[in-house]
C-alpha cells in the first residue's frame, strides 16, 4: 500500500527496535540512507540496525564511523532504496523479504512489496526523501547524518551531473553543507580517486580502443592478464565500461571481457539512437535501454567478430 | 580601487556601450561570465559585446547563441574573471589593459589591475557573481543567461566536486535550473563527451606519466607535438590537468606543457595538504589554493628537474 508523507513520518516516529535493510551490492544511496535514518531513530532515543546482504565497499566504510552494533529483537522493518523484494539479496529476501512493514524508495519500477511504501519516483535519491522524513520528525540534521544524506545525493546523480537532479537537489546540498557535511571530500573519495591498478587498467584498455561504423561504434578490450597486472578484480570494469560512449560520435560502446575459457562477457552501453538491450538480446543477454549486457562464446577476437557483424548488418 | 556589491551594481546600470573582456584560453567560467553579462546589458537596453585573445572552443559555442555581433566605440570596458591585466592576452592587455573600468573577478590572487574591482575571493566561479549583480540589476535571468551562468557555475567547480563549492553555489543552480537552464546536457556536453582527438591526446598523455615524491607527485608532459598528432589546441589541456591528482596517493598533481620555444607552461593541482599558488608563486606564478599555474625557462626536462628539485627539498 502507498501511503504519504505524512504517515511515513507519523509511522517512524511511533515505532521501535527498527531493522533497517539495503539492497544487494550496496551503493552510496542505499547505505547513505539507511546510516541516516538509523543514526537519526537512535538520536531520537530509539534501537536500530543496520543489515545488509553484501559487504559495505570500502569507499562506503567512513558512512558507519562511530556505530555500535545493537541487537535485539525487531519489531519494525524499513527497506531503504529496494525497489522489489529480490532486490534486497537472497538470504535477506528469504528471511525478511515478506516482513518489511515500510518500503522508502525513489525507483519508478517499484514494486510495492511491503506492508507500506513511500515512493518518490521524481525524488534524484533515496537519501533526499530520507533527509526530508528526517528534518520532518524533528531530530537535528548531525554532521554524520549530513555526510550520509550528502554521499547518497552526489553518488546518485554523478555529482549534480544527470537529469535526475532538481532544484530541491541542490538545495537540500546547501543545506547539507551548511549542516557540516564534508562535500569536497566525500567528493574526491566517490570521484577523484583511482587506485593506481585501476588507473594502469584503463591506460591499457586504451591502448585496445578499436574504433568502426563509422566512428559510431568503439570497443575496448580487456583480457585477464590485464587485470592480473595491474592486480585489480572485474569491478574495476565499473570505470572502464563508460569509456568508449563518451567519445563524441560514438553510439555504440562495446567493452570486452574475457569471462572464462571461451567465454567473453560483452557489455554495451548506447546513446539515444540504439537500444543496448536489443542488442544484447540477440546475443542472449538483456539489460536497460542505454546499458546491457551479453556473453558471446569464443576468443576475444571472434566474439568481436560476431558482435561486428550483427551490428553492421543489422543495427548502424 | 576595490568596490563593494551595490557599487559595481550601480556601475553597470549607469553605463553604456560596454565592451566586455575575457581571460585569454577562454574557459566556462570566464565565457560564461561574459556572455551572460551581455545578454543581461543588451536585455537592459544597452548596447555591448564581448571580445577575447584566443578562439573560443567549440564546447562553448553555445554560449554566444543568438549573439549578433555590434560594432560601436566602447564607452566602458569590464573584465570578467581577469585575475591580472596579462592574462587578457598579449593583444588585448596592450590595447585595453590601461583601460579596463571595471574588474568581476573571483581570484584571491587578483591585481586589483582596473579602475574599480569587484571581487569575492570565496566565490567559487566568476559567474556565481555575475548572477547576483545581473539579479541586483532588476533584468530577467532568461534562459540563455541561465545556461552561461550554470556553465561557469559547473566547469569551476568540476560539477559541484570541489572545497570551493559552497550552499550558495548550490542554491545559485536551484534557481539556474529553475530558470531554465539545460543542465544536464550542458554537464554531457562539458564533462561527458570527449573529442576524438581529446581522447586521443590522454592516452598520450598517460603514456608519459611519472610518479615521485613516494608516490605523492605525479607528472604528465604534453609536447607540441602531440597537441598537432592528435589535432587539438591547448584548450585540450583542461581535461588532462585534473588527472594526475586523481590517482590515489597523489597530492600533487602537475602538468607540463611546451609553451614556447625555452617556455614550459606548468599547471600544479594539490590535494589539502599542499598549496598550489604557493608552488607556483615560487616560480613566478599564481592562483589557487588546490589549482594554479606558472611558466618555467627551459626544455621540458630541464623545467621537470626545477620543479621537481624544489617539490622535494622545499614541500613534501
Amino acid at each position: 500500500m502507498k501511503i504519504d508523507f505524512n504517515e511515513a513520518v507519523a509511522l517512524l516516529k511511533s515505532r521501535d527496535n527498527i531493522l533497517i535493510l539495503t539492497h544487494r551490492n550496496p551503493d552510496g544511496d542505499t547505505l547513505g540512507s539507511g546510516f541516516a535514518l538509523l543514526r537519526a531513530l537512535r538520536d531520537m532515543g530509539k534501537r536500530a540496525r543496520l543489515i545488509n546482504a553484501d559487504p559495505i565497499p570500502k569507499k562506503f566504510s567512513f558512512l558507519c564511523d562511530g556505530i555500535v552494533e545493537e541487537d535485539f529483537a525487531e519489531e519494525f522493518v524499513v527497506s531503504v532504496d529496494v525497489a522489489e523484494r529480490k532486490l534486497l539479496g537472497e538470504s535477506l529476501s528469504e528471511k525478511y523479504g515478506e516482513r518489511v512493514n515500510l518500503a522508502i524508495d525513489h525507483h519508478e519500477t517499484s514494486r510495492l512489496f511491503a506492508e507500506k511504501t513511500y515512493c518518490e519516483s521524481d525524488s534524484a535519491s533515496c537519501c533526499e526523501i530520507v533527509y526530508l522524513l528526517i528534518k520532518a520528525m524533528d531530530t537535528p540534521v548531525t554532521k554524520e547524518i549530513a555526510d550520509c544524506i550528502y554521499t547518497g545525493c552526489s553518488t546518485d546523480t554523478g555529482c549534480f551531473k544527470y537529469s535526475n537532479v532538481t532544484p530541491r537537489t541542490h538545495r537540500i546540498a546547501a543545506e547539507l553543507i551548511e549542516a557540516g557535511a564534508d562535500h569536497s571530500r566525500i567528493n574526491v573519495r566517490m570521484f577523484e580517486t583511482k587506485a593506481m591498478g585501476d588507473f594502469m587498467l584503463q591506460k591499457m584498455c586504451l591502448d585496445t580502443l578499436e574504433i568502426f561504423g563509422e566512428g559510431k561504434v568503439a570497443v575496448i578490450s580487456v583480457t585477464k592478464d590485464m587485470l592480473d597486472e595491474c592486480g585489480v578484480d572485474k569491478s574495476a570494469l565499473d570505470a572502464i565500461k563508460p569509456i568508449t560512449r563518451q567519445i563524441e560520435g560514438v553510439e555504440i560502446g562495446i567493452t570486452l571481457k574475457e569471462e572464462r575459457d571461451g567465454v567473453i562477457g560483452v557489455s554495451v552501453r548506447t546513446g539515444e539512437s540504439c537500444d543496448a538491450s536489443a542488442i544484447c538480446a540477440h546475443f542472449g543477454g538483456g539489460g536497460h535501454m542505454r546499458a546491457a549486457g551479453c556473453e558471446v562464446k569464443g576468443t576475444m577476437e571472434e566474439a568481436l567478430e560476431k558482435i561486428k557483424k550483427y551490428i553492421i548488418e543489422e543495427i548502424i
